[in-house]
């Protein structure tokens, strides 16, 4: 393998999905991790998902989204303020469940030159999920780390952590990811 | 939702994958859709895993693929002969494990003018819930035949038909979809 | 063929660029091609080239933009007035010369479920360049406004609409876009 | 910028294309380019464009391949004796006008870790300027070798070559490629 060139992906802090998870735990995780990173130059981006007002960007042949239009829910979202991007760290707005499709997120990650994902937020079953699945077939590296990654349904966050998401990616934690930095 | 326009996608039924499961039924019940799907005129197209010698595809960075190379596994695969493609039904090799990153099947479902996809295969951990992750952000309606995929894991099978790819797909079977093409 | 479904596309139409092309006459020309759109409720997105503050995206091995960060330009870019967007119009960012790459336009003209693509914007061997090599690839059917686009060198722009464009697009002008439509 | 690691693409000098062009220099220069490039280690990868029997990849909305499936022509290409391919170099069969789009080039591209094209081929204003404008949009370095590409129409190669590909691209020679390599 060449030498991991890394950027952190903070996914799906924003305030509208954390009240809808039980995410206290993965937020002070994640906290820690984006303090170790900022500190050792590793570039972080931020992925929320959200639409423009009217839902310009939703097809009605699309079974996950098609129902959000008459909700008004996922508007200009933003990063709860626990997790705050600072200057120069790009927030991307995805609008589908991956971070990868339809986004500017290759583009950032290519000026990163990151070869290297170190992925937390949630959910384990949306974004994590299918970042991971995209990712791992461009040829990044995957780290996922586990603290930093939750699930409003617990069995599903332990199935997709012990049986699916290893097969393309390393699972880690916050300890062992801020250790490594030290 | 706009009028659906079929595709039958037939992935990963070759011979080495297929002498690792237990895909007996799968194979007996995609060979019926098969018949099916060509009677009622819906387009065909196959996808199989394979590289040219030497792996020129295969990156040191992914962790699936990296210890390929010395195996001299998936050169060249071939359908295996209960499902064999028919002439003007093309085979899409893929070098990953999604059907629809680095493939020319993006090119030929457009020639279809497909937006619909209806998927079977082995396994369904592997392209089946990749494709599913990828083709839903495209927003192709997906539909899965779940006697049609199969697993090495049954659990992993059904865990994934029953908690995470029905959120973006269809889950139906062959016997509903040749029943609806009736 | 199948049934166009247009999408009319107003690109780098911003203040920054503007300035540096004598559009007067392009931009007059969109105007009236942006009210006769909108009455027969052809959908319209705006593409601009921008970037956030401190150029998180541009990449230091790309030769067109490496350049920029050090001059500040660009950074969130607006539509100019004569041609702003209205309410449910989308303004999509790009990061590249090209539309179609690393930005949220195939999401929003699949939302859209557009197979034809009406080009408006500076320049024609920037954007409209771009766009129509990387649409055409992609099955879009694509029309340019030949009034409704522009260069800062009339021989580029009058070559590339002559000699390269036709190839992959239909060459119209405002009038016969307004006038098949009434 | 990083520090380039070069691949070098050998483009549609397949027997059907080169008959149609007077590309005898293009060949004699680029069959010395290739020998370089393998003395050196470079990797090489080859393009042709191509179909199934029957068409399966072309869309009736296309205009520039949708008049192609009543001629028989590009089924099952092959390139020409003089730049043959030799063992481990990969034939990437496209079905457009890009290299880039709809095809596994992407995933050799990453798999050779290139992050700079050395771009061969005919023709100038077909697959050299299709792949180019994508390339530079996904932040690959690029350089042309003028002698080792060409047109059917010279005032079309040598507008290109001086007007619209150095913006986005080096414009080099098969002679200054080889020196740099000595």
């Amino acid at each position: 393998m060449t030498a991991p060139r890394s950027a952190l992906l903070v996914m799906d802090f924003q305030h509208e999905i954390v009240a809808n998870h039980d995410a206290t735990m993965a937020i002070t995780n994640t906290r820690r991790v984006l303090d170790a990173a900022r500190q050792a130059g590793i570039p972080v981006a931020y992925v929320v998902v959200g639409f423009r007002p009217g839902y310009p960007e939703v097809s009605a042949n699309n079974k996950s989204f098609s129902a959000i239009r008459s909700t008004g829910r996922l508007v200009n979202p933003s990063v709860i303020d626990e997790l705050a991007p600072i200057e120069g760290e790009p927030v991307i707005i995805k609008h589908r469940v991956g971070a990868l499709y339809g986004t500017d997120l290759p583009v950032v990650l290519s000026a990163f030159d990151a070869n290297h994902l170190v992925l937390t937020g949630i959910s384990t079953s949306g974004v994590i999920l299918s970042t991971t699945r995209m990712a791992a077939d461009m040829d990044f590296a995957v780290t996922i780390l586990a603290d930093c990654v939750g699930d409003s349904d617990p069995t599903v966050h332990d199935f997709l952590l012990t049986k699916i998401l290893p097969r393309q990616a390393e699972i880690s934690d916050s300890d062992s990811f801020i250790g490594a930095l030290a």
